[in-house]
């Protein structure tokens, strides 16, 4: 068995999650692994892999590699995706893509050029919460989705300092949930309506942020979703959802930590949800990079590609837009 | 113990729910009821009811008493609110009180100087469930409420005929949302922004109204409350709600017909939610009419008063021009 | 319509139940109301009963009635029973007829000689959780039954007074459980196997009897049965069951007081289950009795009849012996 | 870091399982594998490694280790735990060590003077669920434990040939919940009673075996457990545990596929648990190793040891006698 052979540029929380996944897989070679910073190279080294680099360019010309993982800071994405796919490797990048749709385009458009694959981090696709409700929609199980409602929220808030650089709200936390929205009953949004507050930290608001938010999207067909969001929920990550239609309802809940419940005479007390993303999805982060291995292997179609970040980004623009003008956007005013 | 003496007008569902309720107080004697049609009146003659008229003036002048509980159409309630009142007698009236804001606001003038108790039939605030959530919301349980959830959808959409004078959903289904989220975190709503659709049964539109909706509300402080509603819910009657604050969230679920789990090789089975309102409120229509001859009695105030019925009727109309112009509504844009 | 005519002997706290049940239903007539103490009968009197004696004996001469419903103490049942059936009246009684086997096989005897109807209060077999459970197993929902397991906790312990006139755990409390593992299988028991202890309460073992129990029931097909029991489960009254089988398994749970969940940082909280008999089985009660007067007017059989009686009595008699002697003991072994 | 050095024998589906979670474990090097059949071998080189012995005596020659994993059949456990201890070779050995207590007795003799570390496979106590109510109750969360029940039903029953050698329900399926009464409240247990049938398959009877059972176990200070057994449940694998005690209860549940809900008009569905103990108690089985690993590392007891197995055994043949005597059978009556 020939194995793909993979680079990685990026060896902080995620970029950590995805080597350990790769190492495990048999059909995959690590050979490179890319960061400026040492101590996260010498992770890199501790795991045996043969040549690291400080920066992307180096890594482009270090050893040959079939794929890179780009797992680096948001406002490297958009440059190192080019420069992967002119160097004719595929590309897994971590989202979102860009923060300006301008850009992005452009990024696509070297990608498209270049007729690499390019696969985006959407890992919730691949939760198998969110897969279940995903396929029971598509075969027809509640008949035709009339709501969606989507539950997101995250049990404390980045610094303020990653708020600052982060797009806002929006775009680096909804816009998993834009995303979902689309994925779970594949139709496109028209349009959004956003209402921010901020209710958690006035930090927060100072930054030019929001930590509470709901958003409603329409669809082109008249269904609608609602997405709520907290920076903080007390009780942990929680991560819902709900389709209802015109044959029925699908939920998808939270994961806990165990399934105990304790009854005494105060009442029944039970587990927390898994407490964020890293636990909660590290299946899914497993399967999503086995996906993308898969489509390098047989040639089939990567599961989210370059199209599926832009739409989310024209939501997220949409719902910036529409937050600050107060009233409902649609898509096509923020579209280029 | 002198018992209070009650009268009923309108012997509909509705109106055989509390006749049946107080005909089993030890504390009520029921001397009158009125109904236009004769089957209604055979009903009261079969449970021994003394005074037997057609009409409401009829009932006032029969035989003297110190209640009258109105559930008659919509469209008759402010005329015998005001008859009431000015009879002295202390009303329980079926929600809405009228709907047309400025009908309210003349019926809860003639009430205020009658020094009459009104109180209003929102009998959701009676159920256990939702009690529960908001006795655990005002002890501080979740903290400061930032976010609301509300879902309330129908088994089915009633008869176009109905559909036709009922005011439309906003008045005649949500309106009950609204209410509960005023009295769950006990604020007061200052903005709507409602998106409807017709997604179940064309004639609905036809008929000038939309089948489903989903509606965001923000309070005077910045907590936001979402709602959706459709008029037909394949499964039966949904009345869910969520309350999500800085130390963390309650929810209170739908009641079932039972709590059995099937387990076999296709899958887990449970029963269904009770399926409508009936079912659902029995137990707050016996504790809503409790609670209001108690209030009788003992001097107290109602728990559901004019206003309440007058602030939600607002957040109704709000709604409808809000969906109307396609933009958020702030409440003192349709109050007079 | 001619109404059923009703006594009641013994105005204690079922007695009181099943009094508001009847006056509920406008196919009976309570005409006459025994017991020898005087808050009892004055309850009665509230009621607007118009006969209320002392004695049974004036109750059978005091005016004519159609079915009477004996509550009042155990070792009262047999004779009333008995005098009842000679006087051509129905007869509710509740449970047990009797402790000793042989006083229960006379008056069945005089039962069926008078021909008259004799039901008894399992009023477990008339909650809607276990009618399901009963209804699935019965339809082949899980197949052919395996194993049946039922938990029968109680709140608290009575007091030693009562427990010494009890007839110990076996009869006083399990004997339901002996009845619901007939009922819900619809098969007979043949050898039972008990294990007991005294966990909680000293002077309940001082008292002679145990108030922790486990008890193994063999059926004549093989299928096997656990039942376990604590006289004081700190979380309040706990009913479940479950029916495994060769194609699956059906529960029922407890009912609770309401569906909330409480989220915080300190875990998940939920309502405990509703806390005794009284609040658990109030439908329940209002069912069997409604059952009782249907099977009067119809000439259907009762539901639950006296063999019912004497074959749990027989279970818990042989459960009694396997405690003693620590063997399982055959039916056969102590049936007459 | 030194590395301990791992050998495994026996390359069967338990046998994968711990290669592939030792391999991921960074203080692990595996330095020879043992397995009679050449497709067995293969797996083992495919994994790459270095040395690789068609026998026991073989493996303990070929190269120098720290400890030895052994998931040969159980009828070679006790032999080569022997052999390993005869070469100061620590070992963890998947259960039963053997269905003799002789034999089983002379094995433990054997590891104490050869002073290594022992530890049994009984990979429940590592599941996430049952140490949450074995934490729960040794904190006193119930209070004192008065009831323990265990449900442990297999998906599917194994081969007849399988059958016939594996001592029996008792020993080879049961032996793991006798460990987990024990594990939960740590207490022994001193009395046994055991009721058996043939229900699934006649052809289990005609091998000597039984397919569904119900055990009663009495531990030194009163307390019971209920386990009850089939071999196989329609609906999947089905492990619960409850623990009632004079201050509560506690309860685990099974894990399921995922937490879907889909509400129809036919009521409401859900995934089942996870199909079999490979998928179940995948996570447990990690655990298992890495907890043997660290007792190696830093010179801790190990988690299960010999005499853990020798009490389940006895319990095991204690419920053997029983069936066949129709009785209940104190631990002493068979133990050496």
């Amino acid at each position: 068995m020939t194995k793909v052979k993979f680079a990685l540029a990026g060896m902080g929380r995620i970029g950590k999650i995805h080597l350990e996944n790769l190492l495990q897989m048999e059909q995959v070679e690590v050979v490179a692994v890319m960061d400026p910073m040492e101590e996260c190279r010498e992770y890199a080294r501790e795991r045996n892999i043969s040549n690291i680099t400080k920066t992307f360019e180096d890594l482009l010309t270090i050893t040959p590699f079939d794929a890179v993982i780009i797992c680096s800071p948001t406002d490297t994405h958009a440059n190192y995706v080019e420069l992967a796919a002119k160097a004719g490797v595929h590309v897994f990048c971590e989202k979102p893509l860009d923060l300006s749709l301008q850009r992005v385009m452009e990024v696509l458009d070297v990608v498209e050029k270049a007729n690499i694959k390019l696969m985006l981090g959407f890992n919730r696709r691949f939760d198998k919460e969110f897969r279940k409700v995903h396929e029971l929609v598509k075969e027809g199980a509640v008949g035709q989705p009339h709501l969606v409602k989507i539950t997101s929220r995250d049990p404390g808030a980045p610094p303020i300092s990653y708020i600052e650089k982060s797009g806002g709200l929006f775009l680096d936390m909804t816009i998993h949930d834009f995303d979902m929205a689309r994925y779970v009953v594949g139709k496109e949004v028209i349009e959004v309506y956003a209402k921010g507050a901020v209710l958690i930290d006035p930090s927060i608001g100072e930054a030019g942020d929001i930590d509470t938010a709901v958003v409603t999207l329409t669809y082109e067909d008249g269904t609608m979703a609602i997405i709520d969001n907290s920076r903080k929920a007390a009780y942990g990550y929680d991560q819902r959802i709900e389709v209802f239609g015109s044959e029925g309802m699908v939920q998808a809940n939270n994961n806990f930590m165990d399934s105990h419940r304790l009854y005494t005479n105060k009442g029944i007390q039970a587990a927390l949800p898994l407490h964020f993303f890293l636990e909660r999805y590290a299946a899914a982060y497993k399967t999503e990079m086995l996906d993308f291995v898969n489509s390098l292997k047989n040639g089939a179609l990567v599961p989210v590609g370059g199209k599926d970040g832009l739409m989310s980004l024209q939501i997220g623009l949409a719902a910036i837009k529409s937050i600050k003008e107060n009233r409902p956007v649609r898509i096509d005013e923020v579209a280029i």
